[in-house]
C-alpha cells in the first residue's frame, strides 16, 4: 500500500497508545508498577493459517490476536496493564484493512481496560503474523501458577468447551457436527474468530484458586499440564463439561465430545480450587457475571487426567490440538 | 520437520530461560521492580526478506532480532532486564538450525547479561519472522527520550555510521562502494548480520544525555525524529561522522557518503549532551569501552536538520531506510 510506516502509526496506532507509550514517538515505553505489585508478562503469536483463516475480517483478527493474550492474564490472577504488538502485515495490504484491524483493538481496549504501550510494524511478501506482548499486574507472590494444585482440590472451568473448535470446524466445511441452526452455527464460529477472555474471573482466581490456566490448546491436554505441573491428577467428568446448548445433543456421540474436549481455541479459564474455598469461588464468579463449571477434580495418582463418561474412561485418540507444531 | 512445539520448548528454548520465567512451564512470567525503579519496554520484529537475508546463518538471525532490541533499551540509559520472543517458524524448517538459532541467543544472553522470560512459537508455510520484546530498568524518572534536547547541546554517535548499510549492499552485489579489501568486506557484512548494542554506554547515556535514541533507519532521517520530539533543530558536520577505516576513501564522494548517513542498520546511539556534561559524558563512554563522537550540535530553528560537508549544505535524496514501508 501507498501509506509508509510512520504514518500509518500516526493514523492508526497512535490513537490506541495510553499512558506510559509517549503517543508512539519514541524508542520504548514506561511500565510503573505500585508498592508491592509485581508485573505478569505473557506473549502469544497469531498468524494467518495457524490461528485465524486469512479472510476472516480485520477487526475479528486483532480482537484474537489481543484476547488470547488477555486470557493468559486473567487465567494468573492479573489485571490488564497495557500491551505491545508487533504486526507482520503482507505488503498489498490496504489501508481500511488496517483501519479496521485497529477499529477492533479500540473497542478490545475499552471493554477490557487495557492499553497499547508500542510495538512495530513491518511489510513481509505475504502472510499476516501478529505478536502481542500483553502485561498484568498482581500484588507480588499472588500470580496464580499451573502449579500448586493438590489432590482433593475442584477442577473448574469457565464458559463453555468446545466452541472455539466448533467453529474452527464449521468454517472449515467438516460435517463431523451435522447440521445446525443458522444462529449457532454464528455463534460458533464468532466464538473462534473473537474468544472471550475471562478478564472480570482474574480477582476470584487469585482469590481462590491453587493452579490455574487457560485453555488454549484443548481441555484435556491443557489439564495434563497443570497436573504435571502440580505433581498429580485429575479425573474430568466429561458429562459435566459445559457444552454451547446446541452442541448437546450432538455431543453425546463420543467421537464428538472427544473433538469438543481436545479442540483448542477455548480460551476459557482452567482453575483447580480447595474444597474450603470452593464457595466463594462460585460466589466472586457470579458476582463478576461469569459461569463456572465444576468438572472433576485433583487426585494423589501423578501425571494421568482421566476422562470419564457414564463412569467409563473415554477413548480419546489426541488430547490437545498444537497451533505451533512446525 | 519432526518435533512439535512442546518438545521444541523443552529442549532448545528452556535453557535460555532466566529468574522469572518458571522454566517455560507457565502461561507467564514474573517481573518485579526495586523500589524507585521503572521498567523500560520496547520491541522490534525482524523478518527474512526485511532485516535479514533467507540464507544468513541461523545464529546471526537470533542475535540480530536480540540486538535491535538490546539496542533500543541502551539508547534510553537502561540495563537489559529480560526479553519475550515469538517466533514464526518456516513449518519445513530442520531441528539443527533452531539449535543453531538459540546456540546465538546463548551466547548474546551472556555477552549481554540478559535472559529470555517467555513467548511463543507457531510453524507457518513460509518465511520467518521474529518479535522480542525487551526489558530495561532505570531508576524512576530517568528513562532518556527522544525529546529534551536543546539548542546548543553537542551531537554524539557512538562506534561508526554506515557500516550495516555498507554490509547489506555487499550482501546484495551492489557496486557503489567499488572494491574492497576481502577482511573489510567480512567486518561490514558481520556488521549487517550482527549489530553492536551498546550497553556499556547505557550509563553514560542516563547521566549526561538530554535526549538519545538509537540509530536503526539511517542517521540522518532518525536524527530528524530527535529534534521533531525535542522542539529544535540540527546541524551535523558529515565530515565528523565516523566511518569504518575501509570506507574513508570511497566516501569522498557524496553520494556514497549519503548512502552511509540515510542508510539504516547502523544500532549505534545518537545522543544530544549539554555543553557542562560533555567531558564526563566522553569520561564515561571511554571508561565504558565505547568510542563516541562529536559529529554537530542542536540549533534553534525548529524541524530542520541541516547535514554540512566542507561547509556547504549536502544533497540527500533520501534522509532514512524505511524497514516497514509496506
Amino acid at each position: 500500500m501507498a501509506i509508509g510506516e510512520f504514518d500509518l502509526i500516526r493514523r492508526y496506532f497512535r490513537p490506541l497508545a495510553g499512558e506510559g507509550a509517549f503517543d508512539l514517538t519514541d524508542d520504548a515505553a514506561i511500565l510503573q508498577l505500585g508498592p508491592g505489585e509485581e508485573l505478569v508478562v505473557t506473549a502469544d503469536m497469531v498468524a494467518a493459517g495457524v490461528h485465524f483463516l486469512p479472510d476472516d475480517p480485520a477487526d475479528t483478527i486483532a480482537r484474537k490476536a489481543l484476547r488470547v493474550n488477555l486470557s493468559d492474564v486473567a487465567s494468573k490472577g492479573a489485571k490488564p496493564a497495557g500491551y505491545i504488538m508487533t504486526v507482520a502485515f503482507p505488503r498489498d495490504v490496504e489501508e481500511g484493512w488496517i483501519a479496521e484491524f485497529c477499529r477492533g483493538l479500540a473497542e478490545d481496549q475499552r471493554e477490557f481496560d487495557t492499553r497499547l504501550l508500542g510495538g512495530d510494524t513491518i511489510g513481509i511478501a505475504s502472510g499476516l503474523t501478529v505478536s502481542i506482548t500483553a502485561f498484568g499486574k498482581v500484588p507480588a507472590g499472588e500470580m496464580v501458577h499451573r502449579f500448586g494444585g493438590r489432590p482433593g482440590d475442584r477442577l473448574y472451568v469457565s464458559g463453555e468447551i468446545g466452541c472455539g473448535a466448533a467453529g474452527l470446524r464449521l468454517l472449515l466445511g467438516e460435517t463431523i457436527l451435522g447440521p445446525l441452526p443458522p444462529a449457532a452455527r454464528q455463534r460458533l464460529i464468532g466464538r473462534y474468530r473473537v474468544p472471550q477472555p475471562r478478564t472480570a474471573l482474574a480477582e476470584a482466581v487469585r482469590a481462590c484458586a491453587s493452579a490455574a490456566m487457560d485453555v488454549s490448546d484443548g481441555l484435556i491436554g491443557d489439564c495434563d499440564k497443570l497436573v504435571a505441573a502440580s505433581g498429580c491428577g485429575a479425573v474430568i467428568h466429561a458429562d459435566s463439561v459445559p457444552l454451547d446448548p446446541d452442541l448437546v445433543t450432538v455431543a453425546k456421540d463420543d467421537s464428538v465430545l472427544a473433538a469438543l474436549l481436545t479442540g483448542g481455541d477455548d480460551y476459557e479459564i482452567l482453575a483447580a480450587v480447595p474444597p474450603e474455598d470452593e464457595e466463594r469461588f462460585r460466589f466472586m464468579a457470579a458476582r463478576a457475571g461469569i459461569a463456572v463449571t465444576r468438572i472433576g477434580e485433583l487426585v494423589e495418582e501423578a501425571g494421568a487426567v482421566e476422562v470419564l463418561r457414564g463412569g467409563r474412561p473415554m477413548d480419546l485418540a489426541r488430547r490437545s490440538y498444537d497451533h505451533g507444531r512446525t
